[in-house]
């Protein structure tokens, strides 16, 4: 392992992130919120001395996997722990174990929260809290790759890349990394900006437009309203945020064959069909199941469309208290948290494209028991994929229900019910936000355990990082001495 | 698909179940229980004509792997109609859906029951409920192979075999199939035989000793008692089923080593370590969490065992009500209903072989991040696998998954709480018997709906045959025309 490539790395993130503290102290310092401007003053001042050390370290240039993935995780996980120091040293939440989760939670795009009310919060703190998921849900590390040359090792970037980007592999939209990064950015930037106009067109005053548009950005769902969406009794601006959770859990790559006008190719995508199928499916029976007890029927197809497209997108607002609803549409809804986005998207979940190769590739194995010689390659968009992405999807699939079944041991031992339990584990590993029983939508996780509280971040992580980078810190490989070997280091760079 | 040939099969075990209700007939005829002699006489007559005139069809003899796969798919569900009769006829379950969930319930080995109470039913009908678990255990189709001269295609047994034996691969014990179901139902009678003496010579009456040693023989569960084996108020009898229930769970060609004196190979089995430690483990784990509520240590860990050697095996009898347990306890068992037995045992679940190879995958594949060039060949005991046991397992964990959620979904239409429908579906599927909260080992199923019972009567028919036999009828591939192509034939024959 190059140590200290990777220290230099998180260096930069470290760097940068301290830059994007400083709206949020101006906010604070022009709401005349003393106790936050100081505490972010102290954090910036903090990460750019740190992070200037640290990109000055001198070492070997090329990044092997195991770089990337390394970089990756530790890199996310130092940018929490910095992150959650303007809510410690604020006072707006005393434990720093519950100043971590609360961060976590928002870069991983989570939305999961340990405050039981929001709105006596400073709002300096509130404009971090919505920004760090805006940050998460397109990656720190992809925003770095777009405008900072950070080495010259050719592998570098798309190590990172692949590392950072969720889903079971990473289209490149154009020819460098640098510019791949930069239009998804771009993308990113415009949508957000358009659902900001629509929400203070529908009357939303523009603190809240824009700290609800970044939460729905990263697909996040921390909320400036203690009621969250539902605080705003207009059809009109929750159907904007619906919408808008939907077209932020699509694979970016398809607005980008839109934009450059491909638009047969952005029609053929599986992934998105199958999703945009899933949503209305659900929809539909979720506002049949829960239709008797409205008098509405367009109410209950709208509370039924904002909650199913808040869950896949794995978002986490709400507009209703969704633990009421009937055992068949509640159950409904933890399905979607594992379906989760599309790949390529901030949204969280196993992913419907890795869903997709899964029963592809369970179709071709029937097909093998019956005649053992036929072929077994799963296409995707009519091209065939590499043998490895079924291989690839089938061991993010174990190691998924390794991590969760694991956590939730650890969690039972909280003696909460076993709902409350399993559902804060995949609230957490699918970084949706609620979950059912005692975290509810209108239940937060205050009440869990430390260790708990500790489990539940850790899953937060592997579910934005996709399990591997995290995973391999547990591993020994990992923590090799770096080989020496130039056929070997071609070889990863090749691949 | 040369369907004279699969209903020429299903004529066999029609015939052969006819045969093993004699002793059930005999057993109410000497207990002056007229409705279920009658019963049992009536059902006898119809299906030793019936059984007779279908194995009297002329046919084609060579069976490909879609003739097997049907052939006991619905030979499954053809026994189980004809095994339903005597319940009904009886008048010892009034609804015919009843009766065949009960039945499904005994042949899978799952011990699921509709009853509130049993010790009001006929002896002769007790002694049925437990026999079709002891005969369903080992599997009606292993019985013919070993005692009928079935076929002169070369590839039907194994395909049979194949097939009905729970498992990612069968081993053959002997060079041929015929002695090795000769030899699998030895040991099984040798087992079955000694349990009895040893319930005996507790002081269990010979009546409730036979019938709970087939119960755990097949490692089903059904009980003459309504308190199940927490009746017997004695810990030597609680013992001798807890661990008799655990060798049931082992793979049988471990036994078959003993005996022909391999035990070197025998000691390397790495899935019945696995399955040891994981029981030992669970036993501990539990007999901690529950000891607060014990003044008697021994007692905690005689309970842990019993209840954690029923669940992990599939078995489904109690000692105790494990659904007061701590939400800790609780989840280990519903995390252990799910890991299941041995392969190549009579205990269900998803075996614990098709685990290892589950993490084995995990870990090539995550050396494969790191080093695109690894091997990745999963080894066991020692030896090369062949590359689609991996490959099989994952298609079949992902089947498995698919059909628990989509069954869930159904189940939930009752609008029970999400712990009764998740337990109920996944004590089904995994041919375990109790659940948690409305289906724990107190309750039972009578109030499921008839959508509910007959979803769950499949998932135990997915679960015994181990899915793609049954998920197999559900597809067009299976229901083809034959293929004449003889190039064909030989190439699946091979296989």
């Amino acid at each position: 392992m190059n140590y200290r490539l990777v220290l230099r790395y998180i260096g930069y993130i470290v760097l940068l992130e301290g830059l994007f503290m400083i709206p949020a102290m101006l906010i604070s310092l022009f709401s005349h919120e003393k106790a936050a401007w100081m505490a972010f003053l102290g954090t910036i001042l903090f990460s750019e001395i740190v992070g200037f050390l640290l990109t000055r370290l001198r070492c070997h240039d090329t990044m092997q996997a195991r770089e990337g993935f390394a970089t990756v995780a530790l890199g996310w996980i130092m940018m929490s722990l910095v992150g959650a120091l303007p809510f410690f040293f604020s006072g707006a939440i005393p434990n720093f174990l519950d100043c971590w989760f609360e961060t976590v939670s928002g870069f991983t795009t989570t939305g999961s929260s340990i405050l039981p009310t929001v709105e006596n919060l400073p709002y300096g703190i509130l404009y971090w809290r919505s920004f760090i998921i805006w940050l998460g849900g397109m990656g720190v590390l992809v925003f770095l790759l777009a405008v900072v040359p950070l080495t010259r090792g050719s592998g570098s970037p798309l190590q990172l890349m692949k590392a950072e980007s969720p889903g079971p592999s990473v289209g490149k939209l154009t020819p460098t990394i640098r510019r791949t990064s930069r239009r998804l950015y771009e993308i990113y930037i415009a949508l957000t900006v358009l659902e900001i106009i629509l929400l203070l067109a529908g009357g939303m005053p523009l603190f809240e437009a824009v700290t609800h548009s970044f939460s729905t950005a990263g697909t996040g769902g921390f909320s400036v309203k203690n009621l969250s969406i539902g605080a705003y009794d207009s059809p009109y601006l929750q159907a904007v945020v619906g919408v808008f959770m939907m077209l932020f859990g699509v694979n970016f790559s398809v607005y980008y064959l839109i934009l450059t006008r491909q638009f047969r190719a952005a029609w053929k995508n599986e992934e998105v069909r199958l999703y945009i199928a899933i949503m209305a499916g659900a929809t539909l029976l979720i506002a049949i199941n829960i239709l008797p007890s409205y008098t509405d029927g367009a109410r209950a197809f709208l509370d039924s469309f904002f909650q199913v497209s808040s869950i896949m997108t794995t978002t986490g607002f709400s507009t209703v208290n969704f633990d009421l609803w009937p055992e068949f549409s509640r159950l409904l809804l933890v399905i979607l948290m594992l379906v989760g986005a599309c790949a390529g998207s901030t949204g969280g979940g196993i992913k419907v494209s890795r869903l997709i190769i899964l029963f592809k590739h369970l179709k071709n194995e029937m097909g093998a028991m019956l005649r053992p010689h036929s072929v077994r390659t799963v296409r995707m968009d009519g091209k065939k994929t590499d043998d490895g992405i079924v291989r690839g999807t089938t061991a993010f699939l174990v190691a998924y229900l390794a991590i969760a079944i694991f956590s939730m041991i650890l969690v039972a031992l909280d003696n909460y019910s076993q709902e409350t339990t399993a559902t804060a584990v995949l609230t957490c590993l699918n970084n949706i936000g609620p979950g059912l029983d005692l975290v509810g939508p209108m239940g937060n996780f205050s009440s869990f355990s430390g260790l708990s509280k500790f489990v539940l971040s850790l899953d937060m992580l592997f579910g934005r990082l996709e399990i591997f980078p995290l995973l391999f810190l547990f591993t020994p490989a990992a923590w090799e001495r770096p080989r020496k070997s130039k056929r070997m280091e071609n070889s990863v760079i090749d691949a």
